[in-house]
């Protein structure tokens, strides 16, 4: 069991910032995040692209704009779930406890719900019996490229992530063998992704396979991936040889289990009240995209003031008898734990 | 007269990132602020200290800040009229007109306050007739160094401002002659500006009284300050012929004229609604450290906030039936006048 001041669902920009907010009221915060690395949308979904209306940063790299967090609340030594999703909310004598999907529990009088858009779920493609090979074989998400160091892996999909993931997995020479099977012959990706596996392709380094998609997949006979059925446009099918298959069609976000954790919700996000960005529940905040109220705009600086201010309010129930007088960082400076 | 869609009132942190976003919805703006340079208190104030608390920024100097916003709206092309206070509001057919003390007008339909903690005050030393003097030889703050080019001057004040200033006029050579005035022995300022301060005082280059007070000043006949009293704490007066007379206290902050303007004040701040940051006045918004609400945080992020949602209802009343769709740069970018 995990015991903090302050639960943070969610490890995008809002909820890395909220843990600085809470350190200068020396609160400590454990963040919990579905995605292995902390970020959120800025990391998953766009990385590299720069954002212009962070204030102060006529323009920033979004995953420079999360290596600065993570740098301004170092000292403030948050804890991380990473990997997990928050399952369930629970209250236990004024104290919540948050489970995840592995089962790691996490106690604290304060939840501050920093989700972004949710959780992001993989886009599945339509094949039968599919979810029976999850974690036997099929994976949505590469996490960890050793994971298929010396297997015969097949990709599907068209987008930067089947291209960027296949090159990767060739060029540090991991994969015994690698086929990507993509629906088209033209591919939405970065020119030079296509490129280059246009000339792995051609130098035999990969097996290119378009204008197919997987349809079927076999069994090894122990329960596990043994092999994909590959339908061809015009060939018909084929069946390969595989130890994993990897459908990289994209992540949508959804609510995902804080649906049922009897929050208000209204258009598929938890209404809150815009003094403290407090939910229903008493000693639940939500701040940030996952958050509406009127004249809501999902915005990074939104959520970075709506954080700021659910933390004033986390220590209010944290410490009922305790003073709180606002500290100016630029008089007083930031000290740690 | 000025026209624009927004006039914002104080240039500081919040007022520049309220032009940015304003930028982002097509609507232009024209900033008016009574110091003779942007950036609000962070110049004024504190202009080499660092922030710790500006989302992204592990640590970030406060004129770094300015210049980096200054960057951001840069291609927004904001109006200034600086060096100047926002005196009167008034309503003409659906319009504000905004005065100056110094009889500019500014005509817009929206108004947007962000006059952090007001207006700064010069604190004048308690000396008979020195209104009679102001603009006529006494200033109480160096807008232009060149001013006083081959004049002689007598300075008083024990603070950075005071030596800095004193330090700046003989560097650069630009007075005739310069006095510094100090109720004590020793100086709150930065330790080597002291000492640079005690070394020109002994190699001859400016006179250093201390102990004393400016307690009365002449004229020189025209009505434009002759020479100043100065009381030495135990040697009696000594009378010193002078052009100038620079008196450096330090400014306080007053909310200055607006308190005139009907808008709702509450605990010296202008009250509003955390819909939109909106006034008892249709059409004029108050955000950042110039505004109270429930649970009001004196916070610059918490001023990017309040600007950003300001904006978006003062859209809606410059474009009553336009539809506003919220768009984000990393999508769409940036694109200015």
């Amino acid at each position: 069991m995990i015991e903090t001041d302050i639960i943070v669902i969610g490890a995008g920009p809002v909820g890395l910032f909220t843990v600085f907010e809470a350190g200068l009221l020396k609160l400590r915060c454990h963040l919990i995040d579905s995605l292995p690395v902390p970020g959120g949308q800025l990391i998953e979904i766009y990385p590299k692209k720069p954002i212009y209306d962070i204030p102060g940063f006529p323009i920033v790299n979004a995953g420079e704009l999360v290596d600065n967090l993570m740098k301004q609340i170092e000292v403030f030594k948050p804890g991380f779930t990473l990997g997990e999703t928050a399952l369930t909310l629970d209250e236990v004598e004024n104290h919540f406890i948050v489970t995840t999907n592995k089962g790691m529990k996490h106690k604290a009088p304060t939840v501050i719900i920093a989700g972004g858009l949710g959780v992001f779920e993989p886009r599945k493609p339509p094949i039968e019996n599919l979810d029976k090979f999850e974690d036997k074989g099929v994976e949505y998400i590469v996490r960890d490229p050793e994971f298929y160091r010396n297997k015969r892996v097949v990709i599907s999909g068209g987008g930067d992530s089947a291209l960027d993931w296949t090159i990767y997995l060739i060029e540090n020479k991991i994969v015994k063998s690698l086929a990507l099977v993509h629906r088209r012959t033209s591919f939405r990706g970065h020119l030079d992704s296509v490129q280059k596996v246009m000339d792995m392709a051609n130098a035999g380094a990969i097996e290119l396979i378009t204008e197919s998609e997987v349809v079927g997949i076999n069994s090894n006979g122990n329960g596990h991936v043994g092999s994909v059925v590959i339908k061809h446009a015009n060939l018909g099918d084929i069946v390969k040889e595989a130890d994993h298959f990897v459908p990289l069609f994209g992540l949508t976000p959804s609510l995902g289990p804080l649906a049922d954790w009897n929050l208000e919700i209204e258009k598929n996000a938890v209404k809150v009240n815009t003094l403290d960005y407090s939910t229903n529940r008493k000693g639940v905040f939500a701040v940030g995209d996952i958050n509406t109220y009127p004249g809501k705009l999902k915005l990074i600086l939104c959520g970075f003031h709506e954080g700021t201010l659910a933390v004033q309010s986390a220590f209010a129930k944290i410490h009922p008898n305790k003073k709180n007088v606002l500290k100016y960082t630029t008089v007083n400076g930031v000290s740690g734990f």
